[in-house]
């Protein structure tokens, strides 16, 4: 198993276009990854800029497969204009 | 839903001693706990003695439950003498 602990920034004002692109994407990649162990876009409680999406999968295979997924590769242009910068993303291997 | 990203720094030397006591709790967790959506202790691949737990509950009282069950209780004195410090804990929501 493999976790991935995404950090998103995002411009003030913009949560509600972010959080709707996000979720379609969302609805789109649950269908076609069985090896998604889990996939979560959460927000934190003392900062309304900072989102975080925790994802889980199989192995580096599975990551592989959701990072050429096409709701993946639409997603960046969608949440792009929305971001104060560059995503932070921390991979975990499962213990 | 409510995620939860748990960061735990243990002591040099302890790695083996924490995963085999986390382990057990978490064999433990599993099976008592429906309304746990996924809950995956995973390690840094830049700091061998940093560990995060990735947790996702249906709402704030599955996360009532998971605090105040037993095997959560047995938890800590087990995992105490491994680490260097206080877990951190940050609770985010679901979007």
């Amino acid at each position: 198993m493999i976790g991935i602990v995404a950090t998103l920034k995002i411009q003030d004002g913009k949560a509600a276009e972010f959080e709707a692109a996000f979720k379609e994407a969302m609805a789109a990649g649950g269908a076609n990854e069985p090896a998604n162990l889990f996939y979560e876009l959460v927000k934190s409680r003392t900062d309304p800029t900072v989102y975080k999406v925790l994802e889980g999968y199989t192995d580096a295979d599975a990551i592989a497969a959701h990072s050429s997924s096409d709701h993946y590769k639409a997603l960046g242009p969608k949440l792009g204009p929305c971001l104060a910068g560059r995503p932070e993303v921390e991979l975990l291997d499962g213990v």
